[in-house]
């Protein structure tokens, strides 16, 4: 509409079609691709007490030290009130920033201080990121499946993502080669390769490790940056940390950080680890989103890892995490249908279930509600649709006895399903879309 | 540069010049408009502590109760922490929100808990509008001057602003009228009016009430929104409110609404209030954006706001402003020389000083640094190079012996600018870009 037209008329509406929103004609291009996700739908419901939710990524905060951390709050304010309360600047507190470099030397990072931007959270690192590099029709490699906060970002920036197949050992090289071939050949921009190496969300695997040089090298090869989101690489089972896609190309990959699932969510620090050239952008880009990230949360987070015993935190934390996936594989294997494959998480926080052929997990959803249990299905984890016989079941809230029955109901609808299938054909006729790639899990 | 070009061939470099940025080819369109402002450049010189800084927009926060918040910090841990340290809804706590519509009721807006969204800060609030509303070159009016932030947020987004002039009684309805038809004649597509009516940043005046029903009736009647930015509303030296623009026409106007100035800027809590229609797509922009905002800092302010004398500690923070704005305003009266002129606010941090005609405060800012006082140049709160002889004076964290000093400072700089002047016609030559319409200074 522009602006001599007056409010009523809508050349965008269709005839016939009475949209209540004034503002209709004012919203730009991007907002087409801003859609609630079905898991933010799902929230909702599945906070309802009778539900056990596999569906949500919420950590298990139980087990963090309250009183040791109300009074850390207490003496930060009593000490150190007027900074804590007080504007800082875009790029982040500095002493943070350092314990952020130390953090990441553990997975064989090297950076310098001047090189982290903390932000609200990685998604804001995910955002600003986007921001920097995708013009509306630029390309975003990612892998199928992938973090559905992150195809909300590119969404938002009019990204197209195209997804590249993941086996039990992550991203595989020969499908990024030919992704990138392909974009190549149709002349389309790429602008980076969006990828979560270590215990994926939602896919529950991890990038083994003679994989990572080669899939730097391809991208450096085709001239692609490397966006590396590693919310979870502290999070192994054992203990053990993999080398950071950044160490072996500091050049050409940006690094996002989190301490939500290290520490605490509702803090919302995360950082970006950029290189040299990329960060003083990254910080104006910041600075016009929030002006700065909140004071108080980046200094109770330096504070915390000051004067705690954050590593024995963060092993609690595993040990947690490691009986609930424990509960959940077994209970699959227990109840699960024939047909059905899943992955077998090494950390994290989530398993990638394949169910067998014909089931619609997307149309299942509100069944499976009704017996009281919900997952995240598959579809909302693509941009092009795929993922309708795919789930994500998460174990790192509910209890391990909340898991197994949770998956004990699962199943059960999964055998309503298959038993109407048996008597009818199929539960529902439905167009599947999407490339017929192997989806990731081969277990 | 498109995948298949080797990354050293760089198509938009200009031959002869060497960046040294690798990625330089692979940034978005809109980092173009992304530049230091002139602000935050100052930001680092003007910390020194002999440099008496009237630059920045920091509030004084030496009045809060610190021990009384302290305090409260520790009990919302110990009570409520895993609510607090976990991940939140994109929309805001509910409690909060219902709290946010009491105070704006202090404006007269009568508004849902459903239509706010918490923000991390009023500065992702004004992000997120511009990114609903704003296909690049589409049209921003603002005030001219305006707060940098806002020009900040509107470049990131591709948006051309239209400056509308400002007299001491705030905008002027018949130039929002012509710069309307104006951009209605070029066929130029309006997307709204941003405007901060009250103790504006950085001008230092005040929307006129019976200008009000007019600004929001011309906007109504073109069929662009307005947005209100309404930080400082709070904060009249006389303890007087406006009533709110949003107030008089709830369905084309979005509001801003922030906690910086009135409790805590360093918690990055302010709001959104935004038409029913509109305030879904916002939730959806908002969690693209940072999944949710600080849960903690929502539920600090939220417990400030029910367990202490709010009210009373605005008060407070009135009374010191008051204080320091009168010293300001004794001190130019005492020391400026002739030809210079300022606004005097009513409220908020803000004067806005023009200097005598062939003084440039660009030029003349490392003079007046060297001179051990900083102030924000005009140019940076103007989109199109307007502002070269005006300055930002800020009175709202210096105590006001400092004031004096640095407005003593200042008015020694401009006599040995002038001086210069007279002996050599003009201290340097430079282009005057931008329109000639008048500043918002007439006092």
């Amino acid at each position: 509409m522009t602006a001599s037209q007056p409010p009523d008329h809508r050349p965008g509406s269709e005839p016939g079609r009475h949209n209540l929103d004034p503002h209709l004609d004012r919203y730009a291009a991007r907002t087409a691709g801003m859609t609630a996700s079905e898991i933010r739908a799902l929230f909702a419901v599945a906070s309802r007490p009778e539900v056990v939710s596999l569906a949500g990524g919420m950590p298990n905060l139980a087990a963090l030290p309250l009183d040791s951390l109300s009074t850390q709050m207490a003496e930060l304010i009593s000490e150190d009130g007027l900074v804590a309360l007080q504007y800082g600047s875009a790029h982040g507190v500095p002493t943070l920033r350092e314990q952020i470099c130390e953090i990441m030397a553990m997975e064989g990072i090297s950076a310098h201080p001047d090189d982290v931007v903390v932000t609200v959270g990685s998604q804001m690192g995910l955002d600003m990121v986007t921001r920097l590099f995708c013009d509306p029709g630029d390309v975003v490699i990612a892998e199928g499946p992938s973090y559905v906060g992150a195809l909300g970002s590119f969404a938002a920036y009019q990204a197209k993502v195209v997804h590249v197949a993941m086996d039990d050992n992550g991203l595989i090289p020969e499908a990024l080669r030919e992704a990138l071939a392909n974009a190549e050949q149709q002349g389309r921009r790429v602008k980076f390769l969006y990828t979560i190496p270590n215990f994926h969300n939602p896919a529950g695997v991890t990038l083994a490790v003679e994989r990572r040089a080669e899939i730097v090298e391809i991208c450096a090869e085709h001239g692609v940056l490397v966006v590396e989101d590693n919310p979870y690489g502290l999070l192994a089972f054992d203990g053990q940390t993999y080398p950071a896609l950044r160490s072996l190309d500091p050049d050409n990959v940006v690094y996002l950080g989190s301490f939500s699932k290290t520490f605490a969510s509702g803090l919302r620090v995360g950082w970006v680890l950029a290189p040299h050239a990329v960060r003083e952008k990254l910080v104006l880009a910041a600075e016009s989103a929030t002006l700065c990230p909140p004071t108080l949360n980046q200094l109770v987070v330096s504070r915390y890892l000051e004067t705690h015993d954050w590593k024995g935190q963060i092993k609690t934390f595993r040990e947690n995490y490691r009986e609930r996936r424990d509960a959940m594989l077994s209970a699959l294997e227990q109840h699960m249908p024939q047909g059905s494959t899943w992955t077998h998480p090494d950390g994290g926080f989530y398993v990638w279930v394949t169910v067998p052929e014909g089931v619609d997990t997307k149309a299942m959803l509100p069944r499976a509600v009704t017996a009281r249990v919900a997952y995240a299905s598959g579809t909302g984890f693509y941009a092009d649709g795929f993922g309708s016989r795919q789930m994500r079941l998460s174990y790192c809230y509910p209890t391990p006895e909340r898991i197994r029955e949770g998956v004990r109901r699962l199943a059960g609808v999964l055998e309503s399903e298959m038993e109407l299938m048996r008597t009818f054909g199929s539960v529902q006729t439905r167009a599947v879309s999407g490339p017929q790639f192997p989806g990731p899990d081969t277990a």
